[in-house]
């Protein structure tokens, strides 16, 4: 039986918490409201009196938190850090590389070990065979704790030592993701604008979504290899599509805020000279705008 | 064998003669300038000496040249319009739904039938089982050219007599897919400033494309019922993600444009008390801010 911690109850730490009580460990929490801890303790959780006795009773700690600003107010304090000696925590808390970085370092200074972890799941996901969380840290703490991990998500992907690893893959995931958010209500509100059904659109894209994960793996060898030449559709009639995305918004009398924002930026390209290469081009602006 | 006459060879023009001369057509063409039809006259496609003689040599008519100006500016002349009656149109330019419904008008005057069509593919794919066209207007037109326009796509899908449907379908998922090209390359940069390799991310895109699908149903739905209640994600959860988009991009000193474009919408919503829905309530910010 493994004694674990889970520090923060909100949806995330709560469904983990389940997840790793169900698999047989001796959990142990802490949350900063109590009353989300009944639920948990009813299923045989042991509720900590402070988050100093919450570390020193497991040997593994798992923090899951609104962001690492509320992590470090609650494990770097004169209370917690003598207790921190030999355990190791587990950070799934979502923040920045830069982030990771400064928390390894106060927490080293402790004499503990850090693992840096991003979960690519809804709370609904946990402990489940294909859920995915994302690991970078010391290679050995992560294979010391792969067997209590695996409780709570079975696709664990090790990223490597580099501490911010995770993090800026989990970034890069938030940043396809928030492309899709606008991309999607946005087309929705043109098909409005027509007097047209709107789920129609949904399954049109679920319809396209293996071709859009085969476009990633396109995209990501090109801009990997800076070889942005010969595209089956270039940036300029991709430039010509947002266009008509704006005239469209005018003609119909619909917000045009989205299309608006790329225009710049693909003009920017083209005025660069990358016309007539792929869409993915776009980010030799970005390298360059800083 | 059908007649058919196809007006621009640019690389789609030229891809949709092929596939109607693979299957057997009588092909009738005519470009801007006159290079780019040699191969396919070796193929056996007739070359027209000008628009009007190509209109006259088919009773079906694909036009497919860069937008609706320049079809405009081929077909409504004195030359032309005397030789429509009788014959369909079908529009494979990609345009807006106002501009299909001005061709519609002008079309309709000189007693021609029209159809708008909009192409969901490459070049390469012309002439495939799965490829997708969609198309709107008169559904017996649709009907009569259905067989004749199975040769160029597989998958015909036909929108409803309303003429602007296909171009506003079409216009939605342009929409999604530049969601997807900044977002893929914003995520790209990301972990270029961590020196993390990028193909990864590209695999990891492919690895949840099947998630993106299924979201974009559910968020149809939502939108469609107006039901934006009890989300597993939260807009404020979704903002929270994207601020930290921003906090990496400072931290790392790289171009924060794409994620600033989103926050100022997404706060708006969270201003009108859609916090705890689901991301796609910012569709109703949208809706208000014309």
């Amino acid at each position: 039986m493994n004694k674990v911690t889970v520090i923060g109850l909100g949806p995330m730490g709560t469904a983990l918490s389940k997840a790793l009580l169900k698999s047989g460990n001796h959990v142990t929490i802490w949350n900063r409201t109590k009353e989300k801890a009944e639920v948990l303790v009813q299923e045989g959780a042991v509720l900590a009196s402070s988050v100093a006795s919450a570390i020193g009773a497991s040997t593994t700690i798992i923090i899951c938190v609104a962001n690492y600003e509320i992590a470090d107010s609650l494990l770097n304090t004169e209370d917690v850090t003598p207790v921190l000696a030999g355990r190791t925590l587990i950070q799934l808390s979502t923040g920045t590389p830069q982030e990771a970085r400064n928390s390894e370092n106060w927490i080293r200074n402790y004499k503990a070990e850090y693992l840096d972890g991003a979960i690519q799941a809804w709370p609904s996901h946990i402990g489940l065979p294909d859920t995915t969380i994302l690991f970078s840290g010391s290679s050995n703490v992560f294979q010391q704790n792969e067997q209590l991990l695996k409780n709570i998500a079975g696709n664990l992907v090790y990223m490597g030592e580099s501490i911010g690893s995770a993090s800026a893959q989990a970034l890069a995931v938030v940043s396809y993701l928030l492309g899709t958010w606008f991309g999607f209500a946005h087309g929705a509100h043109i098909l409005e604008s027509e007097g047209l059904p709107v789920d129609s659109f949904g399954h049109l894209i679920e319809a396209i979504a293996p071709l859009l994960g085969a476009e990633a793996k396109h995209q990501g060898k090109v801009i990997e290899n800076n070889k942005f030449e010969n595209p089956e559709s270039s940036l300029q009639t991709s430039l010509d599509s947002v266009e008509r995305l704006v005239q469209q918004a005018h003609e119909a009398g619909i917000n045009a805020d989205y299309p608006l924002f790329a225009i710049p930026i693909m003009k920017q390209a083209l005025a660069n000279g990358f016309g007539n290469e792929e869409v993915s081009s776009i980010i030799k602006i970005l390298r360059n705008n800083n």
